[in-house]
């Protein structure tokens, strides 16, 4: 009786995709117009999907309030409403939405244990950065 | 050549999500407002997904038509319009969408057989209550 | 320098369209499945739509906190998880998304002037009740 | 036959909603988490209606090709990838979306002329900021 | 006590936008890839927007059942799944989504009269060709 | 820290399902108003998923604009605005969305390793025919 549930937030923040280790104009000829000095920004949806047994006395597979309560606190007061390049996760690393969305993945995969959500297991979180373009990461691990 | 079929359905019902293993209290602080007396409703998606070979002849995974009446007949026949908590199969089973999913899951891969669609395996099938949250259930096995 | 605002929310409710006007088998030839026992839901989305001068001072036609705030006081906190027939003002009155969608408005008209909003206007309310039908209520007054 | 295009476009910025004329507290309560420093962003939709006579010979308002190279010149090479706060138009006006919004119209009102588009005439523009609010200006006139 | 109903359909169709006042080069020139030969399709999506009063016994502003009834069977009866080149109607008209827009709206007018739907007006119709752009038309009447 | 990209494209092709191996009365059996004479056609979108370890120097997994360039050039041209029984592919194929997958796939599995991607590896390809259905293809691989 293993199930899946996906749950969507929505945030917005603004990045530059920029590094030091290249020269001016191979940042332009990488990142193209996210290159773009000031920077730019999203409306990001995240859809974290987790999954467990549906427990037979409540039908369900985890508290979508203890779920909520821990994106809210862990992910969505962090970054939205920011610009991603002045926070201290992304002082050496480059915010593409790759990198965004792997961070996310670790914090979350970090606090649901504290957060009265034992028995669901994340098992991927999908950024959405555009609705042409999306990212997902799993750990590591394949999704097929 | 094995490819994938994914078809869309949609039906709206009303549930109220209350246990009597638990108490007024218990339920409220379970359920929360989804615990509301007199209860409340949703236009649910239902997306189901097959998997086949594609017939060499028809360039088909399966018969649309024939999958589409399997799912009239035996889900939205059943499940639409309705109040989930006065169908049998609820009787005893709070109608979370986690339970609701698994026994759409139950019911299809019992009826697929019978509906001259012995060529697509039910893969899983996946519930959107809103528009921020789904559940999806393989029969148990692993979704990735 | 007049603008639009438009602004969206979603609740969830159940109902059952029934009058005691008609008999039995006049209820079902006029309302079909949505007059079925026990009722069935919806999720709803509810559009707003506020016009007003732009302010030349904060840029903004009104605060959409202020907005929020009279939103979900006045009519989420009224509506969502609810069963429309158990409410007061639909005592008499058959709980079709139409009828909704007038209620909506009047008590919006009625609150946004309480709640520091005095400079935007009510233009009308839409109701989305699935992704195929919609209500619009502007007062009794022409939408083009 | 007078008929209406809706044509669609889409872009990024970033923003931070902030005014020199009110202190750093009035700022914080005014714009709330938009005024956070740095800036946040936004995945912008922008709809154009043009209206005018069905042309008998070629069976359209206007050629979707012109439309694009207008709208691809005058607003999207402005705003798409950039920081509004630093463009001159937003120099001593508050980049909100109401104010890019009468911009927008503005601009493209001037613009249409110019490029073989005289049979059309600019309706209004739409702005979503965000799937949950949008902004429309109509040069100032009604739109119901 | 005035209120506006949307209603949306769905229909399948191709077509090939060429004219005989014009030369090869002339419709190239004006269509592009529009005039490719052997045409090409869409998902067409077309909404009806009604206006009636709500009645006070039923609480609508008319049946949603007949109204589908009759978009059935004088709209998607005789426009899905074609190619819309070889219909009568477009024998000397360019099958363009503006010509299909005007010829929808006439159908309807005309046809909602026989179809128990008199309290219902005919506001206007939308087409949407893609998820970019959309006409509408109002039998020649203003749409703000 | 493999993650996974999806990119989104659209196109417009028409299409008609009919096979020479079968009879007028069997086509018209098999698939129904899609065997209709003339053929109809579709807004496609196609989902294209590419995994890959995210770049330490990058922070990508892949360059959008390589990935664009070769489905742009492979794919888009190919099939936007056409009539899929013209092409050569489906001389002797029907061109069901089905096999329409699995040419793509095929396709971008050959071609992406000639475009400067070859960190990227195809993943699967999913293609929406419409808003209810769609298929997937992952070179006959398991999708879960």
């Amino acid at each position: 009786m293993k199930a899946y549930l996906n749950r969507r937030y929505m945030f917005s923040a603004s990045h530059r995709l920029h590094s030091d280790r290249f020269s001016a104009d191979e940042n332009r000829e990488l990142y193209g117009k996210c290159n773009n000095p000031y920077g730019h920004g999203h409306n990001y949806t995240l859809q974290v999907t987790v999954s467990g047994q549906v427990d037979p006395h409540t039908g369900m597979v985890c508290n979508l309030v203890d779920l909520d309560d821990c994106v809210q606190r862990a992910i969505l007061n962090r970054y939205d409403h920011t610009n991603l390049n002045c926070l201290p996760e992304f002082k050496d690393v480059v915010p593409t939405t790759e990198n965004l969305c792997t961070h996310v993945f670790d914090i979350l995969q970090r606090e649901l244990g504290h957060a009265h959500l034992e028995s669901a297991r994340l098992e991927r979180v999908k950024l959405d950065e555009t609705m042409m373009n999306s990212f997902e990461y799993a750990g590591g691990e394949e999704i097929r």
